[in-house]
């Protein structure tokens, strides 16, 4: 063969990998055992974020091109789907670290001090690239998260933040699916009419619910309604518009409507890849929130009531922020726009056929 | 052998088990494939349930008694580890529920309606014997959350919750921990000055990190002030029961004592076992954390914003219940008066020989 | 809502899976503590057999359709998907039983004889709807495998015996694939040329190793001849028909070449979900076989060289079944006839214009 | 504090780690995705291994010691449980790793000959260790396997072969329980009598099984005979020391008694520790036979019938490993030896009384 041998450990760079851990508490000459394991998770952590950073990249300069060819989606798909893999399996990590117990810890914390995960860089330009903006992150001692970082890495923090992150790529892509507007069928308004029909019959389900106090029917019922409001936001761009500004949407009221067109007809051989792209990206969404929720708690069960490393009230800001960095909540809240498969209104064949491959 | 032939089927009575899925969709002549996920699912939950509740009866009545023996310790942390494993597991479990869609749900979801989770007996059963009791409760659709039962089961959630919990039958074991009053050694006094010293040095730190904004300076060393205060806790019963009628904390002044010397000594031979179940038991809460979490989550996802099966918003309830239910939130805190092992007072040899053996 | 109200326990049938437990060490009066682990854990995997069951019936039914339409590919692959979610869930279960340990085990073990895992019905139609075939498996106690299972299951098994097998329902599916003859490129031919071509460089490749003693490399170099040989299965059918009677391949000719082009070519979207099924099954086999070979292991330690509950020596049975009774082998050996993705020969646009989508 | 401020990003050396990846297809000029995926996934593998190394060294420290304190026991048993839980989730990776295809490996595969993970020097430090010999292995390729490894290491290897592994230091260890020879009791001389009733038993329950055929009968009786044969092994020493000779047993005789009274006798306070220490060798055993098993199943599927990246036919190999390198078969196969719990001698009250705490 053309290439020359090769071996494991230089390949794979085994020395150089393996003789970066120098512990604090050796170099304070007070060894503590239980450091060795803090740095090599997360550096693995940090191994895994290169890892899933370079899947992003790779999809997201699919998503980036005007037009994204069929072929390639299989493949994208399957990055985000090993992002999901990689996530899983990272969550899983902390098992393994909480093997540390927080005695453990101690012998060491106060050297580390204030080094924290906020200081993360690749997990922002993860969850930024993935598309969390400046003013959707919950702020963290009182300034920007992108002062925590590094002061060489704030520069180029600030310049990702400035590109059009995964959700914007994906936004314009759906804003450019097919079959959207169809001459020859109105979708929308036949979508319409079964979703009032649905509605009303979920009304009068709570109506006759016996179990439930006449207060609570009420509530419910008022609640039904509220939510039929909100379907609004499908029918009508103004509406929609404005429930948009007040913060309950971000996805354009075009890419939404796209959004909901592969949900409900994923079984359209156009659609079954994109369908798993938005079902993994809902993965990498959940997955990471799992993941923030758990640090919140091994923080807790760490440091008590604790200040963290960083000198942040740890698991509070933590679990605050848990809730507020998921990026395609839209999709979650995509879900109270289906309606039952059976009264989902049939594609017209003129459609259908254009959704399916001709050999 | 003394004993008759046994076939595999007969045993586990797998007739039984296997024919005990009656889906709605199929009574109303609507077959949804995804219901028998559904329903499976939420069978082996159950089952599952029922090995938990088997193992906790089994720790329970050991730490009921008077006087638990050593040689029940082992027994009792590999059975509280057991249940750890078996909620892993469970947790796990999601991952295959959640590979049915909305779209999928949507196809029986108003069948099954009021029917919810909340209505299981045994996971109230769970918490309810792991410790957690009516009042520690979020109120569940404006009634206390065992209206939610099947009417068969309210009067004996109403039994069990008179009775002494796992919590309750800890904390008096925990007072009974010996060494607690040693005539010849002061722990406490020596603690106490060991924690003022490191408190100190803490509030030095604060003051001389330069990347910390000085009202951020001033807030921590305001919080570190806050937490020496907590302290008082430990050494001032009085101080203490104030702290604890506010609800800050569950356990008794000498439960909470007894914990501590048990985290702090664990290496101690006589403390190796009981450290393990403290740590158990932390393992225990937070993985009931983390389901509850990730079936906020997974209810957030299978619903949008719709009202859950049970009537209400469910995937609110459940984020709100998930951080309010934990039960040993107390060993938590608990790592709020962990000092480094370095300044941990050392055991006169008197005590410390005590707490070994002697063959 | 049209439908009556339903309550979690009624629907979900709790009593009767809740009450399907009675230890054998309670009937004989000589409780077991583990004994109840040991039957949930069975009847948990039963439960989830069945629901594998129910997934690979609905695919089966799709694949025995004589045209299956594009529409239905998507949901067959996700519900191979899911069945491979759930094997690996209950993988993970062993982890589970194994905090059993073999003395709880001898606490009830002789009270089961001969009960036995081999008897397990639902796992053996599994094997049979997949494609394992009589002939496939080791025998058992010398007798065919069926007649270990209860009386009335054995007629029904030789029934599903006799049935067409998604192993041969996928046969006729490849067999059936588009493109495979397209008069416009001879596919096969250009391809020949770069196996050739690539086996060559490789053959190259361990001459010039300089590690390989020259033993080796004559070793080496004759097995890649071999291999080369074995090339001779995709481009003559009669040498493939030699070779597949000699047990070395299962699928026909025509299916083995279409499985190679679906591998090869997956990128191109009208191969894209045919990709997923094939990477499923592989799935499904890989974790079934780590399924039998983690049994044997748990089956070492828990009986270690004494005889099974079935009277077999159980680890030894189950470590040789492990190996013998995978069913997609072909898929696994196919990779040895995959070639450098640089290397596969570029389809013409006239055939790759009718592998993908026009809207 | 007396520490000068650290960033997370110095700290952890993540600049070194994260541009410690050079894929090969770069150098090249040949870009394949998924070689970054494979370089990640084994560096991850190695900080790992780093990790299971130190626990290991600690504890092997603590065995080597004349005289192991009972206060270092309950570390000992958690740092072993620790590389338990390392090697669960490192077998977890391979989920990871296999989201790269055979196809996508294809890419780069020649590139890397003929570098292997059999040339993992930590990873066979990990295996001499814990006590795997020279003798005990496969031979790769003709050459005794520390001929893989780099240059530089196979000196250090030698060195370590010669020093004593856990295995050695927990057999001397063992060797040194305590109440092995109690004069006021002849535990062996009760065992003996238990064994024999019980295998008595044994065979009249073959002889009554109806669904056995005569010959399985006869064999399965046999079969008994011998494993009761067996049994001479813990009643004389010499014929004890024909079968270790054989190659059927490693442990010294006085060890495995030991081993076997811990076991029966886990629930004395004294051995409820070391009980958790074989335990959880038992567990690394078993989980590394997994990784190795699950390695050839890829290796499989990875490269079909062709040759590994080492020059070797990779996954047989990996499947002969899997069986042979297990370094605590003892310990499997002692349960042979256990009989059930209502069957073991009582301990007299002297001796239970030294192996209990009195405060």
């Amino acid at each position: 063969m053309k290439y020359p041998s090769v071996h494991y450990s230089d390949y794979l760079e085994i020395e150089k990998i393996i003789n970066a851990q120098h512990p604090k508490s050796d170099e304070y000459k007070k060894p503590a055992h239980d450091e060795l394991l803090f740095i090599i998770t997360h550096q693995t952590y940090e191994l895994w974020f290169k890892q899933i950073l370079f899947e992003l990249n790779s999809v997201l300069s699919t998503f980036h091109q005007p037009q994204v060819e069929e072929n390639e989606m299989g493949r994208a798909s399957a990055r985000l789907e090993r992002i999901v893999s990689i996530l899983k399996m990272v969550l899983g990590q902390i098992d393994v670290l909480e093997t540390m117990t927080p005695l453990d810890f101690l012998d060491f914390r106060d050297m580390l001090y204030p080094a924290s995960g906020f200081q993360s860089f690749q997990w922002r330009l993860i969850e930024t690239k993935l598309g969390l903006r400046m003013g959707d992150r919950l702020s963290y001692n009182q300034s920007p998260f992108y002062k925590s970082l590094a002061e060489s890495q704030q520069a180029e923090m600030l310049k990702v933040l400035e590109e059009p992150s995964l959700f914007d790529a994906l936004e314009k892509w759906l804003e450019r699916t097919p079959f959207l507007q169809a001459d020859d069928f109105n979708f929308w308004e036949s979508y319409q009419k079964a979703v009032n029909d649905m509605f009303q019959a979920d009304i009068e389900t709570v109506k006759n619910n016996d179990r439930l106090p006449p207060e609570d029917k009420e509530k419910n019922i008022k609640s039904l309604q509220d939510s039929l409001k909100t379907f609004d936001a499908l029918f009508d761009e103004q509406a929609f518009n404005e429930i948009r500004q007040a913060g309950n949407f971000r996805l354009s009221y075009k890419a939404l409507h796209a959004a909901l067109l592969i949900q409900l007809y994923r079984d359209q051989p156009v659609f079954q890849i994109p369908f798993r792209i938005i079902r993994a990206l809902l993965d990498i969404d959940e997955t990471m929130t799992m993941w923030r929720y758990r640090h919140a708690l091994m923080a807790h069960r760490m440091l008590g009531q604790k200040i963290g490393t960083g000198g942040s009230s740890g698991h509070k800001y933590l679990a605050d922020a848990t809730s507020k960095h998921k990026i395609f909540n839209d999709f979650f809240n995509l879900t109270t726009f289906f309606i039952p498969r059976s009264q989902i209104p049939t594609l017209p064949k003129s459609i259908s056929d254009r959704m399916n491959f001709h050999y």
